[in-house]
């Protein structure tokens, strides 16, 4: 596995040659796409060991920041390139497919020639409930715009930005939680192998990777208006297929590996939350970057994209609620995250 | 109950007289409504006795094709017809009526009397998250078309026949894990007595009956418009009631019975099963189906429809999770199938 | 705590002085909402005392007919005045408040330094769940009243008397489930310390409580419409956010002390009991009551209203699945409330 991400490395100059060479856009797109991957993968590692070297707080605190890089990364360019539809997109597109992409593929892969897997039905539960909660945050806004009139719009771009604020407190609250009240529940995965990097090693590949994920991000955001108009696809499809699989990718991987070896209470931690934190942390973030950023990005997320997370979260807290899983559930997230898929790329 | 169904016979010929004779439309819908509940039950019996003397695969394969064959042929019938408002209606109608009206009758009936009344959480937890993930095939098609503007038509069907092809994957999947891959969890079902009847009479009950409930269905659909225009009763409210509760009477009256025999989980599966059918094979088979008999036949359910079904699914969702039921809470189903079977009956 | 509600009494003859004095509304307004705040706890405690020197039956009757008695007669006075809007706004703040802020406030109060608080899963799901079912009362004629067109106006409003009864039916049949089937379930709490107050003082309370309740209530409904002018308040703000915490003063108190000394079970009674009965007696009375006081109040609640509600009973039917809670669950539903009111505060 180790190997695949380090031959991946090889996009990196492939996409940075072909955007200056002035290739094709679509070649140029794919190309930045799969240089995003390795690149994510290695800011998670580096963050993880720094983490080990510090007390479980600060790692906790470091995992937490770094663990979005490249989502916000990439969501930064987009914003900055006025692409605020892609923006929301993609973060729609993260959380089904960290829900049912991810989560789905897991239990496919996981469940497949075993009778069932059985996870911390406690647990997982209250993951997936905070969920639920924090999906509120963009339903409500959604709703006040339909029944709004046009005279509201100030009022709709203020909730937008408290409602951002409520979420970024919320988030602080969760790391007191998970770093300081009830910390004893968290320490075993904190524990890990100790050190494999020196300090200098993993901090030098923190930034390299922090500066090529943004360079690559940069080249993918450029490429995708060209991308839209020469295959027809919409902007809505770009963003919340492929630009989320692309930010998520790192995760998608672990995901499907745990899996495999039969944990999945930590499969369906890392997708629900990963999810979570999109919500959390990722969106809001986003939305005031944008008020700096003089783009009105907002967390007015359309119909078709509201119902497609609500349902998600929904289809998540149903899924876990017997505590355990089997290929057959897994299949069936699949079909939903397919049937969401197809209308996303038939959505005019 | 077996004398009940032999007397019911007696309205196949009664319905076919008074459709030739003439009579009024509202006594031959309802005679030929009456004469399909037995017809219902035998093909039931007939399909069970032939799978007793096969391979338990090849019995569950016969059940899952021949279980839902009184709806597909109405359907079919309906469709041919051109009523593609009753198809429709009469699909969400044979959801919620398993899900609100039977489910709520057998825990009335089941409960009374007795304190409470216990099944298996966990197995009927998978079945009803199943369904509801099923369920949002039908969510993603009304949105995508209340989203997309006029010029979107081509595309609201392509997702239709889409999503269709995607439920009939997962239904196929279905049957490979419930026959293949994890028939041991479904073995005990599959004993029973043992055969009653020769297989010549229980081919030739299979046969005989099937085409009794087409000609009977045919006769049915005919009265359909003459009907709606005499009484002034909306399609919807014919389609969603009269012939939801018709098409699915067999299954009502084994899911009360085996309710008042303290086999709550053999009812909940019943009920629950019943809907899961009918989202995953009898509407995408009746979209496909529409294709080839040039009738525009889709997964566009008003929105009205698609709330009532979504709500019935996830009332289900609740109720089941504590893992028992009483009289109380079949109450409540029954009091939301009337709340929804009134606004049917007002809608205009 | 005694005390504060003794000298809250002090209000009373303030609100009713300073609205005869002609004070500015908003003082008028602020006051009789303090003044209702311990009305509605010695309604409470008088119909308890009472209730104890009865049968349990008669008792759980008395609490079940008084304990709603406050939001009942606001309701009217509200009604008769022709606030439609404000009634229905305080019927959604009494559920989500409830719901939201009275629940999330007592998890976080009694989460806090205690690692968790446990409480009986199945007892609180089956509560949750009646909740979700009743609420579907209001999802029906809100979809009903959207997708059908102006001239089912009257079909709109028979609709809405017609799901009135069946909610008061249901109610009625959850009265014959608590006070006789299912009696023994409930007999602990009736239990109680036995009677403190003499039957002579408590008849006395519960007269003079009803009394000044009802004066002070046409006090706060008179100094609405003057509060939303001079402040520019919507009347949903006002009726969802004040006049639903007045009304529901007493419960929250409750609910905070009893989640305090780890009462979880009692504090998710309270608040969730409160948010049904609500939906299966005050608002149905409501609505019948408008019927004879001519004014056309029905069931139909703005969509921002009706996905307040619905998102609150589902959070809270996801947040109880695991049986436990902490202070970031609590936070979070606070989030959620904060969220709602911010959004009802700018709604235009």
């Amino acid at each position: 596995m180790d190997y695949l991400f380090f031959t991946l490395l090889a996009f990196v100059p492939l996409a940075i040659g072909a955007a200056v060479a002035g290739v094709s856009p679509v070649i140029v797109f794919f190309l930045s796409a799969f240089a995003i991957v390795p690149l994510a993968k290695y800011i998670g590692e580096a963050t993880e060991e720094l983490a080990t070297r510090t007390t479980p707080a600060v790692g906790g605190l470091l995992n937490a920041t770094f663990g979005n890089a490249t989502e916000l990364v990439i969501g930064v360019f987009a914003l900055k390139a006025g692409f605020i539809e892609v923006v929301k997109a993609s973060i729609t597109g993260s959380i089904i497919g960290n829900l049912l992409f991810v989560l789905g593929f897991a239990m496919l892969a996981g469940g497949w020639s075993r009778e069932k897997q059985i996870f911390n039905r406690t647990g997982i539960l209250a993951q997936s409930s905070a969920l639920f909660v924090a999906t509120i945050a963009f339903v409500v806004p959604a709703i006040f715009f339909q029944t709004a009139d046009a005279a509201a719009a100030p009022a709709v771009h203020s909730l937008s930005v408290l409602v951002s604020l409520v979420l970024i407190c919320v988030y602080g609250a969760s790391l007191l939680f998970s770093l300081h009240t009830h910390k004893h529940l968290y320490l075993e995965e904190a524990g890990g192998l100790g050190p494999r990097w020196s300090t200098t090693r993993a901090l030098a590949t923190l930034v390299v990777a922090m500066i090529a994920v943004a360079c690559v991000s940069d080249i993918l955001v450029d490429a995708i208006k060209p991308l839209v108009d020469r295959l027809g696809w919409s902007q809505l499809f770009v963003g919340a297929i492929f630009v989320a699989i692309v930010g998520n990718a790192a995760e998608h991987f672990s995901a499907i590996i745990v899996a495999r070896k039969n944990h999945m209470d930590l499969a369906l931690q890392i997708s629900i939350g990963s999810a979570t934190q999109i919500v959390l942390i990722v969106a809001p973030a986003l939305v005031i970057l944008g008020v700096f950023l003089g783009q009105p990005m907002d967390l007015i997320f359309n119909t078709f994209e509201l119902v497609a997370m609500v349902l998600a979260v929904l289809i998540v807290n149903f899924v876990v609620q017997d505590g355990e899983s089997n290929w057959l559930e897994g299949l069936q997230l699949l079909a939903a995250y397919a049937i969401m898929a197809i209308a996303f790329y038939l959505h005019p």
